[in-house]
């Protein structure tokens, strides 16, 4: 089979990408063939049983996504965005990245006529505060940023284009990814990984936000486990609701730096910093705390159930399980 | 002040413009002019105090937007729109009226700098089955038609570009609108007017749906009311979640059917013919059968209290009280 990554470049899409090629098949077929695009072109590495080809582009250039279309991918994961900060900061960069560009992917699917699965990379950010706590499956995408607002309007034409036939589309909403490898991207939300991170690798870093601050998180590899499971599940028991909150950790920041403490002590600690800014903690005031997701839990999507997991995943698949701090 | 009005052809805008010149003030100013814009341009009538400038144009076209908003208007009313039955029939015309339709108006406000008040008409079709019965204010927009789609989409669009502060938006969901007068027009729900309009005319009118169907409908009248009410509310009190549910009469068929007969007798519901239509049953299946409504009852939305009532202002809007099958 033939899949293709959008933002393959971006961290999700990388780990996605290396997992897909490290398995070589997918809900028992093999991948023959990868596709991976981004503004500039992902990474490529060897494989016998999988080709990848690398695209770099736009992906809200037309003829770039009849480009990627052109062979009729089985499988497609739209995963290409430009970031909470950065779509905040250029509005319309953000709109033309975030909803023109899946637009676009839409409507080139629907003249290509084969309906595939599209697997949607969303995400919390569709809802803004005055919010729940946790938040029921049935409660309204009512965003506080211009991200959140493109990936809530992403959902929408997703389920209308899947509704017609044109597609088998289904969109996730993630959590906070924790802990994000390598280095920060545009997101607000980048101290939730970097107050680990860092630390872990010996390096400071700063907490922009109080203790008390809570979220909802899982790890990168979760991520690609719902990603995968995304893309073989029967979309039939979805209906029409195709925007799925998926399963996370709620934690505080207080309950982050505790499972940081118990595996890397007092020294990691000392390396974090405390810079408060009301701008980052104004957009995180208004995020979810925590989630049902009672509907993707029911249909077998898998995270994390405490944050010291999540901190062991990254330490496992960083560093092999013993991170610089440790030496 | 200057007032804006786009789809002014149509009914409700049409009835929005003559209470408007008939009125001749809003929020105790003065309307000193009235721009009318519709694809084809809608009628003039005489005013000594307001001047009427009737624009012929499609909404998505960027320059004719763009000269509709050359003058700042004091105030926008955004009503054009391709009905439910017309989106779905024609999906690349509908998304381009009711999606790039509203995403041109707002930009070109973007770009004017002054943050005018705009009142949007959406619907109650932003919801979809399976739905809960009234439906709470804090509920999905789950639609199950593309015209749904672009009305919720239009609708977040509003509350970021309002977060931002390039306007003042605010966008009402609306019922049903019953008795439409006038003739058919492309939506799915036009058979619930046609059942009370046609025969208080003395003329036939085809039921495709049964008697046990129900929905929330408000009369012409109260949508002016509400759209009015918008216009000078302090959006303060909205917060960031400027989608308002509208209140309405939720009534079956049968009960339209009744307060029918109680005004007009056997005789027109003998004009009544019922032909059974599957498209549009499983369309109205998936509408709301009730709202809650609560936020916009408590800022001061107010519609009639049963069908009774609705039928009574048709019969003194549309012919003085005394309509021609009493004759």
């Amino acid at each position: 089979m033939h899949i293709l990554i959008t933002g393959a470049a971006g961290m999700l899409g990388r780990k996605l990408a290396e997992r897909l090629v490290a398995d070589g098949h997918l809900g028992g077929r093999p991948i023959t063939k990868l596709t991976l695009q981004d503004v500039e072109a992902p990474p490529v590495w060897g494989s016998e049983e999988t080709a990848i080809f690398p695209v770099a582009g736009d992906i809200a250039d037309h003829v770039l996504v009849e480009h990627l279309l052109a062979e009729k991918p089985d499988l497609i994961f739209h995963l290409a965005a430009l970031a909470s900060a950065g779509a905040e900061a250029e509005m319309d960069k953000g709109y033309r990245i975030n909803l023109d560009g899946i637009r676009g992917l839409l409507e080139t699917i629907r003249k290509a006529n084969y309906a595939p699965r599209l697997v949607f990379a969303s995400t919390i950010a569709v809802y803004g505060a005055p919010l729940p706590d946790p938040i029921p499956d049935e409660y309204p995408a009512a965003p506080l940023t211009s991200y959140g607002t493109a990936k809530a309007i992403a959902e929408l034409l997703l389920c209308d284009y899947s509704r017609r036939g044109f597609l088998d589309g289904i969109a996730l909403r993630l959590p906070t990814i924790c802990v994000r490898p390598g280095a920060p991207n545009a997101a607000a939300s980048g101290f939730f990984s970097a107050i680990i991170r860092e630390p872990l690798a010996g390096k400071p870093a700063v907490l922009p936000v109080g203790e008390e601050v809570r979220t909802v998180f899982a790890s990168p590899r979760s991520a690609t486990g719902f990603f995968l499971h995304a893309a073989t599940l029967d979309t039939e028991a979805l209906g029409t609701r195709r925007a799925l909150p998926m399963p996370g950790v709620s934690a505080t920041v207080g309950e982050q730096l505790e499972a940081l403490r118990q595996v890397a002590g007092d020294k990691a600690l000392a390396l974090i910093r405390r810079e408060p800014d009301d701008g980052i903690a104004q957009i995180v005031a208004g995020w979810p705390r925590a989630l049902e997701a009672r509907r993707a839990r029911e249909l077998g999507f898998v995270a994390e159930a405490s944050f010291a997991e999540i901190v062991a995943a990254h330490m496992e698949d960083e560093y092999d399980g013993r991170p610089p701090i440790l030496d």
